[in-house]
């Protein structure tokens, strides 16, 4: 289910979602030109030895250089992802408003391979698979919801609610959609929380298509990130 | 229905929610001596010519004096409001987490007279009160879509589904809570936007009420701040 | 003496500095579409609504749509108008290092007709040109103290002292050089404070060449930002 | 020659500055209920479980709880210190302006035994000390520069040239002050890059003295940053 294609620099994630590069002003170099300005340096090109400048730099925690360059992206993503997305204050939202314009009618239903159970205690939680009847009835009782608080909705806003009373309702597995502009440094660290094994399911697959945009701009910076352990500068 | 009452720091918002302040490294004399430490001058106390000193810097937009203070708030809102609320990037924040605790079973239902109706045109829409008659339809809609999605949430958590998939169905409406500590100047910029007329009539509740506090703390800087019409410097 | 030309993206200021624009990804539909997503709409070319758009958006002071892009310069600035620049913390900056590198040997000295005296009282100064001869005296004080300072600083660093140490008889003159990566909403506020009347006029020069980049890569915004009597939004 | 005594918050360092702690709102107690909102918990004093959770806190890097504390300090230090310490961008900042002002006239001279050569590579050097002939001779070469550009200063400056321009002179080993307002987890990263063995000497100084009141203040954060090998949340 992880996001598989990048086709016309989007990639669909979840069911009625995507993590699309609207553009992009990033590459290597602009990380060994920010580092070599402390020396007065500047290069028209990368060479060997700046490949082990950049993992020198993201091994030593050395950040600022890889802040230079920019993505933009556009995403689709149920509230409860964007809810933790909009947690990392470093970086541009703007986000589809329930206040001005009618709610979708997208809502979030898992795979049923994604229906699951939590085992283990606080702080160590692990997720293992339900069952196929009750992965089946979760789904079901999903869109029984979503439903009904659509239709609630459809009512109060044809009745004359304000739209942004009548949102009230929308469950948080409702689709949004956002821009998000970043640069590689906030972008590891997004990766780095948000696409790890202590991460939501749902976020991280998000968080695992934008590392895809990061790996192909920004390929030794990506190498060197892994190599790091995932741990930003 | 505005906020009335300060008790032991905590003023009630809506029909379920406060704002808390929980603790504060806040007075008007770290504006000035902020400020004055550009002639390396420093007060122990405030004088006439100082609330003059506070009213240019506000005046004439120098926010960085404003900067050196703290607001620690424990705040009680809806979901929607708190997604409003968590765009403001400067700040600190911490928040009740549907992934790791149950969620509560409190619901925003909007009083009588705030049931409203939107009017006029993007941009410039304002807002009247329904009949009664649908101001308590619209009240029993929403308690009918809160009352389904709980049972919801419920019956998929007792029978194992995990709580940060259960909680898809949770609507905006129902209540968090969270942490946030803040420094006047960016207060001043949340009560500009967020005590609005354009704000929505909800977060518009909770931003006066952070506004008791400001007053209460800085009341020279207050004052200012109306003067100058409320635009953070 | 105000920065005239643009060449090669570079904008000569100063007698030994310059603006460049090393990169950007900015145009003003990204403003457009980042103010669209409120209504989930999006854009492929500019028409003549987004202009009334953008000039909203900035006179509303609605400023986060003008933050998904990104400018990034290579400066070359005096030490005393380096250490103005970076008070400006939103935005991203590399700079060379006397630490690690040996300090350049360019220091500012004002053409005659800046060399200037300060009139009026604190927080409203202005400033006059002096009588030619102290302004010719003055260019030959500063001179001295740079000579004498830059003799022993490769004195000292000859004699085997760290560089660390020997620049510390280096004057606030002396020319440094950074990258600086920034949004367009910073990078008005940089402007609407250091193209201001009441900056110093040094750093005026250098603010006055990032604008001129702003207004080549973002027009209608520019436009806008100037009406609205150039207060970043 | 390290900061050795705390005396009514004042922190004595170099030969001229200090770090003192004009006041904070900081205790650990903050750290622990920022972090039980989570579950909606919170408690009026700490307990052993606590100092638990703090330790896991920091050890996983969850940054945010150690936020909603703040310390506000007054620091004068030269200006060579001060411009690294400006770099750090989270955190508010005023400083004395030698545009309003007259300069000091206390420029640092390094004791005997901090007058060092540089040892080594690029990318790893260390420092040895020198002879004490020449350390002598450095002070001495310091000191003739400090007093030619202070007396050029003060004659430009009686002859009317205006401040902002007399100030080019004054070297970077000239005092400076400034407030400086930050949050533990912002001056865990400072004492993490800044009091390290890469740091340059006099800000390592600046960065211990901080340190101890980070302490003093919130001694389990401390312990467990430490615990933790210095690596800020």
């Amino acid at each position: 289910m992880i996001a598989e294609v990048i086709a016309d620099g989007t990639i669909q994630v979840l069911d009625h979602g995507f993590v699309r590069l609207d553009d992009s002003m990033a590459d290597d170099l602009s990380v060994v030109n920010a580092a070599r300005v402390s020396f007065a340096r500047r290069k028209e090109a990368m060479d060997e030895s700046d490949e082990g400048l950049i993992r020198f730099l993201l091994r030593e925690r050395h950040g600022t250089p890889f802040e230079h360059n920019s993505f933009r992206f556009h995403i689709r993503a149920p509230l409860f992802v964007a809810r933790e997305w909009f947690r990392h204050r470093v970086g541009s939202f703007n986000e589809f408003s329930m206040r001005y314009a009618r709610a979708t009618d997208d809502f979030y239903v898992p795979e049923p391979e994604d229906v699951r159970t939590q085992v283990g205690k606080p702080g160590s939680y692990s997720f293992e698979p339900v069952e196929p009847e009750l992965a089946e009835a979760t789904r079901e009782e999903l869109r029984a919801v979503y439903d009904a608080a659509y239709a609630t909705y459809e009512r109060l806003v044809e009745r004359g609610v304000a739209r942004e009373l009548a949102r009230l309702v929308m469950p948080v597995g409702a689709y949004t959609e956002f821009y998000w502009t970043i640069n590689a440094r906030s972008l590891m660290n997004f990766v780095s929380l948000r696409a790890a094994e202590t991460a939501q399911r749902e976020i991280r697959r998000y968080a695992e298509a934008c590392e895809r945009f990061l790996e192909e701009k920004m390929p030794v910076t990506y190498a060197a990130f892994v190599a790091a352990g995932r741990i930003a500068p």
